[in-house]
Order: structure tokens, then sequence, then C-alpha cells
């Protein structure tokens, strides 16, 4: 997984059926000294996360199954927010 | 999932059969102030998206479980056509 | 797999279900020369690794198989300890 | 999927049995203005390529999914040869 | 599939049980004109190659797959022992 920091939302009207009701973010990776590493990615939200604050990414086939949506093209999911990373 | 712009497409006419009846675009993806990541690919189109449309592209395995074709050597797809993104 | 160095760990209360009671350590990857690489990820443990120790980390879907839940969002975890690497 | 430049073949005679007969190709990825991008990969090939034609190249579990062979460690195969990228 | 060397190899003691008996080997990819990408990764033997040997690595599920331990948490192996490579 990664960490990341909400930096805004896709707004996306026309796209496959299965991607309706999810939230689009756009997420910017980070290292755990909070800095960026120029990599950044659109998640699906599954935890009511909201723009700045620091989220748990993960992506690949995870991301899927996380979705609940077994035929979602869905890659990268927001499965947490962050409290701390130390 | 990332955010893409539609640049040019591929005509392949020898192709793995399961491929066939797919459009094959050429998306340069891009973060969300809107500047290339030196990063492009080919993606199946399954929302009808044009050249010069920004769009939603999934990756991995997720990208072949939505084009619907459990067995088509389809590593990305544009799963949706951007209205905003901020 | 990858070598790396735990160097941190996340606290996430609100997140997804699956992840409850998994450590979620932050692993800095290292070439064999012990040697940065510029890549960190955040790793579910699966054998008690502690801030310091050197680790054998695996990624994308076989990290979610190795943890035992199948549904889990988990795409990298910690699952050696390594006691030496040249 | 990616567009590529093969480049040329491995000869490799002790091997996982599940890849014996096919047809191992180095493949150089290319962008759509025809620039290398520094990366290459070894791919089966499905089509029947040559030494510097022009391809589409399949990566992760989906090019496993098009050889046929679904226990082969197989993570890229060239899934068609290209007539025009534009 | 990737070309690479294998430069040394890993010693995990307290390891997940899946792994037991696999040999661990940390391989430098290189590109097909024998020169590094800085790019290495740890992956398990499954032909029996030894240190300065040039092999084929496969990663991701297919890597998983190809060990024939289907919960293990393999991400990469070798695949092959490569004879040449032009």
């Amino acid at each position: 997984m990664h960490i990341g920091k909400v930096v805004g939302n896709v707004v996306s009207t026309k796209k496959e059926e299965t991607l309706t009701g999810f939230k689009l973010m756009i997420v910017e990776l980070i290292n755990h000294k909070n800095e960026g590493i120029h990599k950044e990615l659109v998640a699906v939200d599954l935890v009511g996360a909201g723009r700045g604050e620091y989220v748990l990414v993960a992506t690949g086939s995870s991301a899927r199954v996380a979705s609940g949506q077994k035929d979602a093209p869905i890659d990268a999911t927001i499965v947490g927010i962050v409290d701390t990373f130390e």
C-alpha cells in the first residue's frame, strides 16, 4: 500500500456502469517524511475521505477485491484514513 | 486509475483474435495539474472516447475484467470520459 | 520480492474492516549493497518485524494471498526477516 | 498495452517446461512519437513477429491468459503486429 | 519477463512457511546490451541458477503460478537460464 494525500476529485458522467456511485479521488503519493514522490493516481474512496486528508491506498487486483465489485475496472482504492505515520 | 488524454490510435490487422472489434487508443497520462508525466499506454476504449478527450484509464487485471473478455490480453482500458478534474 | 528496512508504521483507525488486526509497517526498499532506491511502501507484517529490521517484502496479488485474507485490500506484505543478503 | 519494437531474442535451453515451444522476443518499448522510453522486456510471441517489427505488447496476468497456458510463468506477450500508430 | 544476472542470495530463517525450501536469489535486471537498468529483485529459483549466471525472470501473479505454490507470497521467479540474448 501507499500513503497519500487527497488533492482533488474526478467527475465522469460517461463511464463504465460498475463505477457508478463511487467517489473518484485524486491522491498524491508521499513518503514517510511527508515528501511528494511525483506519483499520483485516481482512487475509489471506500472510507469517506475528504480533500486534504492523509489516506492509505491499495492498488492492483487487491483494490478491486476491496471494492466488493469484482467486475469493476478499479485498480486503486482508498482503504483507510491515516491518523499518524512515523 | 489514471487521468489521461487520447493522443492517437493503433491499427493492428494481425493480432490476437480476442482483441478484434476493440478500438486501441494511445493515451498520454497526466497529473491533476494537466501536466504530462512522461507515461503513455495503449488502452482498449470501452466508452467511445475520441482524440483529444480527457479520459479515465484502468490498468492491470481490473482492465481485463472491465472488457468483459476474460481471455483477452487487455491490460489497460478507457473506462470513463472525464468532465472535470480538480 | 524486495529487500527493505522497516522505518516506521502507520496508524489508521478508520479503515477497511478486513485490515483490522494487521500491523501496517513503512518499509524503505534497498538494493543488495544496502543502498536506498527511493522507493517505499506500506506493508502488512506477517512475521513480527520491528523498526530497523531488514525484511523481505512481497507485492501484488501474491501479497494478498499470503495474508490469508483473500478479500482484504493488501498489496504488500512483509514475508520474512532477513538474516543476510550478499 | 504498449507499442514496442522487436530488437532481439532470448535462447534458454534450461527453463520452465511450460515455456517450451514459445519464442522469447526482446522488445524495446516506444512512445507514439517512435521514441524509446528506456524500457524493454522479454515477451512470448503469439503472432509471429520478427526482428525490427513494431508490435503491441500486453503485460501482467493478461499476458498469461492470452498465452493459453494458465500455469506458465508468462508476464508479457506480443499480441499484435502494428500496422500504424499515430 | 526480464533478463537478469544473479548477484547474490538472501537468507531468511524467520519467514512465511510456504517459502520454506525455496532458494531466494538477488537478480540485477539488465537490457539486451548487457547494461544494468538500476533495478533488482529477489526471485525464487525454479531452475537451479547460480551466482553470475544470466537468467530469465517472471514477475507478478505469473511468478506465483509457476512456483506451483498458489498460496505462497512469491512475486518473482527465475524461470530459465539464458544461453544467449541478442
